[in-house]
């Protein structure tokens, strides 16, 4: 009985397009998975202020990972 | 009393250049922090086979990230 078609994405809806940079504590990619069909990007907020769903199509969020992995 | 150079990051050394894509369940990207002064990338393995520190310098950590995030 999967009462949503998102099955079990952690996301419900579309996510946040943006977030301030410094708040971010943690950035998690979930790709498709037999559960969701769709990718999660959640990042963990720093002190404590829990787990917020980013838009994986949001310029911002792309920036942001794309940012943190080139940088040395 | 600071045992090692490296505080307390959670990837101990350099960390693997490659994974097999379809082993990954998760990717998580922790920027430098207080505690850490390195970025991090640890991807979480499908089917309890534990986490893994990945190179952040690596090609292939990069590629997969990025495709993960330009795929629709």
């Amino acid at each position: 009985q999967d009462r949503s078609s998102k099955g079990r994405c952690l996301c419900a809806d579309k996510g946040a397009n943006m977030v301030l940079v410094r708040n971010i504590e943690k950035v998690e990619i979930i790709p498709p998975s037999p559960s969701c069909s769709q990718h999660e990007i959640i990042v963990t907020l720093k002190n404590g202020a829990g787990r917020k769903c980013m838009n994986p199509e949001s310029k911002f969020t792309k920036n942001v990972i794309i940012k943190a992995i080139e940088k040395r």
